[in-house]
């Protein structure tokens, strides 16, 4: 996944344009994508979707003719969709479209401006400081014209066609964390289950964050009914513990299903409530969806020092993080595959769990087996009203052990789903 | 408020009675009030209206012929509702009459006799110890004859005919904080209210505890139907910090409105449960009404020495209790007025915002306003089952800046009532 | 009660059989018992009854000739249910077919082996470790047949045909703690309900565990739609504290009596929720019939370390420990007994107490007495929602004042059921 990342990473994306669809041609690489492209002024719910921008080349000349901010050595140089431009200015001038961290005088930050046409450059606040007075050279080579939104999908089909959704806003130019980290996680999640025989149908989305998820929610406005359930991915590969962050229903399968494996794992990590705020959950759960979709992260939105700057390189990343967060979304899915509601068929007094072999035949003995508790549980709570994961959750013990429970009980005909 | 306070402190008031009529009139000098007169005999609910009380004058002398406890020196000093006498007795005989506590002998209690025909005196238990030995001369020039029960009201119209009452307890003589001090509050709250357009209407009671609030009710039988909520107002004056006590109900408009005022202004405060003791919220909140009615006091119900005593003298409040009891008042009376439900127009994601002019244009940064996230808290939220009060505590913004958010949404036509 | 105890100790008990039938008929020396015999192959619910096992002798005789192990001298020294045999065999070979406790080398443990035919011995871990090589003899003087399955029945019969039920299992041997206390507490339980005038119908049921369960349930399919709850009793004799186990309902009545009779007492104890594991609520709360049976226990199944095995004699039982439980049972009955739904006849306003007797005449005090407060909390939610167990615990009351202040307001005509 490390890798991937590292591949990715120098691509300088926005929300259109072919930094965008080159991420895109490399994911498909990986897994096979189906890419939309949407023209220029389609109207997307309550958007329009925004000319594409392009960008070559953008550099600063100061005085003495040197270049002292320029976007071939860093993507985040440039604001993104800056419009074209070649002028000399003094530094008064300049400095109005200049953007640094005072507080972080060693990194650039990011800044876009996709809907308000200007132009800037992100530079270092020490580098900026080092300027001298007098007439600088600005040059930015970029186009900004009717072209194309990009966006791209992945399905997995299942035996039925309610679907999971995970989403990845990629956007974002050289930012690791942020968000290639997740695609590459993604990409991994996506090789698994397409090895599976899977009971959902599982979407994965790349798509622009806000102005890509509205596209797709837009053009997909009649599916959506049969979605049950996803999350949005971000930041997956940082040194922090997850976070996940629930649906704005809070109890939707999928909040119910990372919740008991983050529990069951002893892995430190956190769980928070819906708020509107951070990724494209935003757009999936505004008011007229409500779709039970989460975020899962590692440290959450712009809650590192790194974040949203140059120092979200692929060194902010590892491998383990990655993949504990793949881990966790796996057992995640495991638990949506696997829960399933059950009744009882032998309700009246525990059924003779003896005389068909899953009971122990000698009496007595204070340690009962894990496997046969888990039996007795889901004989106990499969009343119609309780999922297998209510029985995990009630029993408290792991999800895994009462599904195989299930099985054992429903192959001895005791309970049927 | 103190002044206030001061000037009604040493009238004689009790459940009828001039003492009760001076103090009304004198409300209703700072704020128009409606006094309604009941005859004696009037049945109210349950109840029957009392006899009318008056005094005039009450003392004891001793066997020296010194008078060792006056009417004229303080209003504690009788039991309330006494009936007339004048008669000689020895010491023994008389101190079956005598009230004092002996754990605070230096305060004189207050106690009445409204509902069984008796006399007594109320003084000092270190003046009860020092009287000698002899015959005592008592006489007490009062009257307990068919009358009048009086209260008075006061109303603010508003908009709606829907209203949110404030009841004070207007029966106690010379106790300050018990309870001149809310009224003292009523009167500024209602000056408050009155050069604002309102929703609601609001409207003042005050009358005599218990069997006032009762007569009220009685009379008011058909209107009950149209109280939203309100509360009892009560001890508004003294150092301790605020108490507010749900109604019956818990989750009555007032209740939701008061505590989130009291949480978010971050002053020490309590709130506690509901409980058919204290103040005329007994009545308000009895099982047949059930109004949404809760209680609002600084140190609640016999929670300080001084309660029902001498001690509760002006002294014992504040400008500054009282102007921060108004304040709350205040402040929750502005929740109510502004809470709404209102429903997002645009719901399938979220709408465009910056295109309205109501979202920064430059992306990328992690500082988000509170404005903005107020907005898309009451956006995500308005779906028909929230109001902005939801919203806010929701979302731990303050309700002004939720509400702000609704106005500017509204106003940009995102969202309607 | 210990004394019972140590009269039922050393019957050498199992699930069906004579140990059992000579149990009945000591209890029923106590309180009149209706005892049932069932044929062996009834069809009872998913299982049958199995056939009856009798015991007269068993022993094991070592290379020198002399018994290492006899039935004789403890009940525990034979897996219940062992087949017969007369055999002589290498030790490594009878090895097989002996159990002990290797980390509790000097108690013997307590096996059984109902459903599979088979053979065993059971024996302190010291003295297997001690038994030297060479051919044993092996002698169990069992039958193994077509016989019956008893259970005892003692029923008090209340005003109404609803049923409290109190189930012990009793085929336990020699454990006194499990489960001949729990025998003896319930016996005194019978003793003192059969005095009362009660309200409901108590029955009690000593039956073999499981299987005797399922088949009274079986027997008594149409009844149980008269049961309104109960509980199983166990272990109530050591010198732990209490421990609840609510039923499956986690709301029954006996589920809230219980846990406001621990709380309110203030003794040390614990509730914890259902688990489909321990005794024989087991099969009360299996789906189907879901009836609100608890569990009393003093420390709970197998938390104790002489849990099964020979430690558990009637020196770890104590007449304290039982009397605890017992008052406990007593005091939850009577809440049971007691506990109703009034409506209040008067609920506008608060009725007029002073003047039928019920409140105090002198006014202005503010020490309230707790019956004074308990009719108002009995007034207040009186409103058909509200039983007087709710009044108890929502207001703090002791269940006793409550439903003594209910009486009076009964007695005066302002509540009615």
């Amino acid at each position: 996944m490390k890798e991937l990342v590292e591949r990715l990473y120098p691509v300088c994306r926005s929300i259109t344009g072919d930094g965008l669809r080159r991420t895109l041609e490399i994911v498909g690489e990986h897994i096979p994508l189906t890419v939309s492209e949407v023209p220029t002024g389609t109207e997307v719910l309550d958007w329009t979707v925004p000319k594409e921008w392009n960008i070559r080349a953008a550099w600063v000349k100061d005085p003495s003719g040197r270049k002292v901010i320029d976007f071939a050595e860093h993507n985040l140089h440039i604001v993104g969709y800056s419009t074209p431009l070649h002028a000399t200015m003094p530094l008064a001038e300049l400095r109005e479209h200049l953007h640094t961290l005072p507080e972080q005088p060693t990194l650039i930050p990011y800044r876009t401006s996709y809907y308000s046409e200007t132009w800037g450059f992100c530079l270092r606040h020490d580098v900026l400081e080092s300027l001298p007075d007098g007439d600088y050279e600005v040059f930015i080579d970029s186009t900004v014209e009717d072209g194309h939104l990009s966006y791209g999908e992945h399905v997995i089909p299942g035996e039925l066609t309610d679907e999971v959704i995970f989403s990845c806003h990629v956007c974002h130019p050289s930012l690791a964390n942020d968000n290639m980290a997740s695609v590459a996680v993604a990409v991994e999640l996506a090789k698994r289950l397409a090895v599976q025989k899977t009971r959902y149908t599982y979407r994965f989305i790349f798509a622009p964050g806000t102005v890509g998820a509205i596209t797709w929610l837009a053009r997909n406005f009649e599916r959506v009914d049969r979605i049950v359930g996803g999350a949005t991915l971000a930041c997956a590969g940082d040194r922090g513990s997850l976070t996940y962050k629930r649906s704005r229903r809070g109890d939707a399968p999928i909040d119910r299903a990372v919740e008991h494996v983050l529990r069951e794992s002893g892995r430190p990590h956190k769980v928070i409530d819906f708020s509107p705020y951070g990724y494209d959950e935003r757009q999936y759960c505004s008011p007229g969806f409500n779709l039970g979709v989460g975020s899962l992260t590692r440290t959450p939105y712009a809650g590192y020092p790194e974040y949203h700057t140059s120092g979200d390189d692929p060194d902010f990343v590892t491998e383990e993080s990655m993949a504990d967060t793949l881990e966790t979304l796996w057992e995640a899915v495991t638990v949506l595959e696997r829960d399933r509601r059950y009744v009882n068929l032998s309700p009246y007094g525990e059924p003779q769990l003896g005389r068909r072999g899953l009971y122990d035949s000698l009496g007595g003995r204070s340690d009962t087996k894990q496997a046969q508790m888990a039996m007795l549980w889901v004989l106990n709570l499969s009343d119609g009203d309780h999922s297998l994961l209510d029985v995990a959750q009630r029993s408290g013990l792991p999800f895994a052990t009462v599904a195989d429970a299930a099985d054992a009980l429903r192959g001895a005909g005791l309970v049927k789903e």
